[in-house]
């Protein structure tokens, strides 16, 4: 089964590279986009036809690896 | 409007960020686990309520900025 983890930081924890993002669109002109934010995307392929085992590995591997908790949100997506 | 841009590598692209994770999980103990590709994923809000428009715009500020299309692909998801 292929998942997808989506890692984002919490909305209250500054955003250096969104911010930067938006500075050079101002820069090129584009003043109609606000509040950039940037995460990540990780995608992987789990060796299992189990549902429940599969979002329970993906949660764990995210939890213990992927994502920092502490500033930074996470939602898995199982395909 | 929100926009959702996901950048990923070309599937051909070797992926060395990806292939860090992977040999970590290996090292954790984690052999279900294999092909881990690592993406981006960049949220901005638009403030216009045209999609045609919106679309447009998100487009081709990808296009400029966000992706690298040489070697990354790119879907976009608005809200």
């Amino acid at each position: 089964m292929k998942a997808l983890v989506y890692v984002r930081l919490k909305s209250e924890v500054l955003d250096p590279q969104g911010q930067a993002i938006e500075s050079a669109l101002k820069n090129l002109g584009q003043k109609k986009i606000s509040n950039v934010r940037q995460g990540k995307l990780i995608e992987m392929d789990i060796n299992s036809h189990n549902i429940d085992e599969v979002k329970k590995t993906v949660d764990q591997v995210t939890k213990t690896l992927l994502a920092n908790t502490v500033i930074e949100e996470y939602s898995i997506e199982i395909k």
